[in-house]
């Protein structure tokens, strides 16, 4: 086979064979294909696109480029969820305590923050002592033991997808829906678990703009798992403006630690439990939506979610009484309320200009190995639909120095739109893809 | 400027400014772009293309990245003649000296065959100590003494063209109009003439292989030309079956010394003529394409064409005895006719299988450094319309190898279609886009 001939294939419009899939990945991952010819065909394929079964075998050529996890020794089923990526999406550190407590083994691993989107292992490493460098052993070991475990990659996995990545990033190829499903659903299959629920956002502070897009992801990802044998559910959910209240990693995991406690935001806890209601279905371990609600309901209600939060904190070596008494957590110098200009209803949150105020803020990264603060970020007072007087906050800024507080403090005023008219309620979840 | 950005504008169908293009060209050359996103950019270009305007910068700039001659100290108005390539095409080897002796200098820069196709440099070799490896004031002074010159690049012209098509031939980019267009006329713009003719082939031996995609080039390439400040025409041509009668290096020149003695086929000479009138017509030494051919033929019929054949044979180191009797240059030791199968009208000859076929007896070459047997070829004892006899030559085969001439009969069988009537006559020129 010559890459040549393949590109000519797919930017002729033709579906190129699972041999020659494999072949292409393969002989990039060797570096026998050179990044031009892999750049000259992701833009062929942003064009043209790739039909279920080519993005399949793509997913599938990237997952074994590396480790795929079998964890059927340890559990007989295990489950995972993935979100795109949003502002104040602390949802892994609520929804999957509660699904392990409902008796699903969870086996995450995980990424850090990047821009405006946040990282759950960042989020958790606010914990003090808590290790996220799990090795394959202990890994494999606490999903045994705990039944729930939140890590980074213990395990290459997809590296031919990472290395396809680091080129799509720089050349204009990004946007192609078919690489995108093929990207995150490589690394969820590679990563080993039975039932996978996706969480598809949708608008401006996320990913894909329109529910549209949103679907059109969510359905190319749930084909892929499918085809390879996953069973895989996804729920286009709304990121029009941040998810809860908090942003910023300390800041959301005492957030999450509330909604644990049963103190959480309406919208945080709703789609917590539809997550895991779909989780709940795919797993077989309940009969109806409304079943598996209540299941996941009871469990939070009764503690189990939190116990199964606590269990995994002290396995994996953080501070106990950190999270029993979340004021020991990292906390801010200076909390400054962002007063409101005028009068009027929050008819819109910009969640992506509130994300990238908290990298300001040095709550996030604006390369990849910038260090963070834990302790800065923002909390919403006011959210969209809510009236707010002039004068009366926004949000709260925590910050550690005062020039950056002054300078995001603008872009706060910014982010929020307020008029004269309540606006339309904001639905939270658009629809569900299975 | 950041070259993702750029791959991102023309990915979603804008144009990229002057700055924009020359940015791009300059730091591609300078290998500040690497070659992965030139590629994708290549691709992109493919589906999105470019506009006139585009496409001028982007000649330009890779004209600009090496030498740009300005031939106006040695003579005030010089011509240039660009043919996109075919089978049979020694039209260089008249028309130029056919256009120096009416008064046109002529300096032109040539390449070398390579596939199907046969290159002007090689054709000029089959004449004994012929050199075509003339430094740059050799080259100007045979302008300013002879009025005629055929060399291989003297100056580095275009760099970044040959850095880009060598990308663009392993990353399924060459067939892109505008991206052909700029390649071509870079070259030229760079070699200096003020009026150039673009002779655009069109059919199964040609690169184009409909007259519509030629049509479209030849606009793309005037429009350039003239954007750039030059004259420029081009003529839309048959490559439905070879041109002449010759194919292969020494065959070439015998054909072309035939029709400066006026004893050539009429196809050739016609397109010779036409060519010339364009020129005339471009330079001002003519008001009508009637006064423009009278002139030519008169060159042609007086003995003035050959003439200056024999100056720049003469003046580029050329053995004068073979081009006085063509019996001395290289003849192979085989020639055996190859008979029809059947008897018919000739109703298709495919110009490409029988380059192919000349490239196997070793006159031209497979890879870029294959050594080329001068003497090798086919003539064609019949043309499309006429009529063959069962057993009558289709074409006689000139061989040095037993073993090659067997595997080349069958091949050039193969290559003509006979039938039982007459086919439509094949029209030699389409049309001029000026």
């Amino acid at each position: 086979m010559r890459a040549v001939d393949l590109i000519i294939k797919k930017r002729d419009g033709h579906a190129l064979s699972s041999d020659e899939i494999a072949w292409l990945i393969q002989s990039y991952t060797r570096g026998d294909v050179p990044d031009y010819q892999m750049a000259a065909w992701a833009m062929a394929v942003f064009f043209r696109g790739m039909d279920d079964r080519e993005t399949t075998d793509l997913t599938l050529a990237m997952a074994r480029s590396g480790d795929v996890l079998d964890l059927h020794d340890v559990a007989p089923l295990t489950v995972d969820k993935h979100s795109t990526g949003g502002v104040g999406d602390k949802t892994s550190l609520v929804l999957l305590p509660l699904v392990a407590a409902i008796g699903l083994p969870v086996a995450k691993m995980s990424g850090r923050g990047l821009g405006f989107s946040g990282g759950t292992l960042d989020k958790l490493e606010s914990i003090p002592g808590l290790r996220v460098d799990l090795d394959a052993a202990t890994f494999r070991r606490a999903v045994a033991e705990v039944g729930l475990v939140i890590a980074g990659q213990s395990a290459v996995l997809a590296p031919a997808d990472k290395q396809l990545y680091a080129l799509r990033d720089v050349t204009g190829t990004i946007e192609s829906i078919p690489l995108i499903a093929a990207s995150v659903m490589s690394k969820k299959l590679a990563a080993g678990a039975d039932c996978i629920v996706l969480d598809v956002k949708a608008g401006r502070g996320a990913f894909m703009a329109t529910v549209e897009q949103a679907r059109e992801l969510a359905q190319r990802m749930v084909a892929i798992g499918t085809r390879a044998g996953r069973r895989v559910a996804a729920l286009i959910t709304s990121m029009e403006q941040p998810l809860g209240r908090a942003i910023g990693n300390a800041l959301e995991v005492k957030e999450a630690i509330a909604t644990l406690h049963g103190q959480g935001p309406d919208d945080f806890v709703e789609l917590c439990l539809a997550l895991g209601a779909q989780l709940a279905l795919l797993a077989g371990v309940a009969e109806t939506p409304a079943a598996a609600r209540a299941r996941l309901q009871a469990a939070l209600g009764s503690g189990a979610a939190w116990h199964k939060f606590r269990q995994m904190v002290q396995y994996q070596g953080g501070d106990l009484r950190c999270v029993d008494d979340p004021a020991l957590l990292p906390e801010a110098t200076l909390k400054e309320p962002v007063a409101a200009p005028q009068a009027g209803y929050v008819s819109r949150i910009d969640a992506r200009e509130l994300g990238l105020a908290v990298v300001e803020l040095g709550g996030g990264r604006a390369r990849k190995d910038d260090p963070i603060d834990h302790s800065v970020g923002l909390v919403l007072e006011a959210k969209v639909g809510d009236w707010v007087a002039q004068g009366a906050p926004l949000a709260t800024v925590h910050a550690n120095h005062i020039e950056a507080l002054d300078r995001v403090r603008e872009r706060v005023v910014q982010a929020f739109a307020l008029s004269a008219r309540p606006p339309q309620p904001l639905p939270l979840i658009f629809e569900t893809v299975s």
